[in-house]
């Protein structure tokens, strides 16, 4: 009894892992408000979670400190998955954000919950670690989180800057704690905001 | 003197790493077969790519053997790039599979070409360890990349399948390398053929 007992709940594992997977499939279907760099159209969460994913290969070398980068890509492929049920949640509608938090605690009950319980607790935590940026990790994993999008508007002309009327002091305001994630990358978003404001993509106020 | 150029160096580094941020981001206009799990569209590249790496996450356990998951995840985030240039083939498409080494060895070149020398190297290695199927994690990652589309097929009643009129048999001699990656999955993906076969989503030949 004990092996059958034990085939089935590897069974019961393995179906809730892909219920899992089938599941956050569907965040490849919350858009955001990003445009792809052809402007062709909106950048989706899954395609943004791989672009930084790819990044955070490419540039950890920036990182304020040393960080482990499996950590980084770890939060990186989950941040988004609570969007399935809250939605995208614009970084520059203050309303919208206000009970942004509540509505994404309620996706991760539900979303993380389909997992087995260890599984759970795991992604549980790197979405709360990533929401909370005290890590090395955290804080690199959320500049590159804010990185991507700026460059994505400053590629397509400032498009989806121009569509919401957004000025470099609010761009500066919501993002400053990039530079606690690296101060290289920031020293470059620096110079590329003010290069926008120069080429009329991004309102100087 | 030496200062000065250190820091031009350094730029020169990071904007060679931009320009390849930017260029790589092609990659979600490139679309697969497969269709999304709401049978909506397409997968793209870059879609396919995040949902592989999330699931080495969570199914790293079923890997025959001990695998590094940062480098699985190297492999799966860096591993379709090359089609950017070369264009997704279809692994039922036996003509087009033909030249699909040189279309993407010449894809490979130029794109990773872009990037500073230690990285461009880093790169290529990680797409030849991955092509070449030969390492614990390279098996596991090809594995995925059999297994994702599979999945996705069976939730949308075999959409791209019947498409194409691909038969199990083709399915079988095409995937069985999935096996070496992991035994665990592969047993599931039999279920889930034989399933596809009665519920008449892939032909019985």
């Amino acid at each position: 009894m004990q092996d059958l007992n034990g085939l089935l709940e590897k069974r019961e594992r393995l179906r809730k892992q892909m219920e899992f997977i089938v599941e956050v499939d569907k965040v490849k279907g919350i858009f955001r408000q990003s445009y792809l760099t052809d402007g062709s159209r909106h950048e989706n969460d899954a395609e943004h979670s791989w672009h930084l994913a790819l990044m955070a290969l490419l540039l950890a070398e920036y990182a304020n400190g040393k960080v482990d980068v499996l950590e980084v890509l770890r939060m990186l492929l989950v941040h988004d998955l609570v969007e399935i049920d809250a939605g995208d949640t614009y970084i520059y509608d203050d309303q919208a954000n206000e009970d942004k938090h509540l509505r994404e605690k309620a996706a991760a009950d539900r979303i993380f919950g389909l997992l087995p319980e260890d599984q759970e607790k795991e992604f549980r935590t790197l979405w709360e670690t990533f929401e909370a940026k005290e890590t090395p990790e955290a804080k690199f994993a959320a500049a590159l989180d804010r990185i991507q999008p700026m460059l994505l508007n400053y590629i397509t002309d400032g498009v989806a800057w121009k569509e919401h009327g957004v000025s470099k002091s609010q761009v500066l305001g919501k993002n400053l704690h990039t530079r606690e994630g690296s101060e290289g990358l920031w020293a470059l978003m620096e110079d590329l905001l003010e290069d926008a404001v120069e080429k009329g993509f991004l309102r100087d106020a």
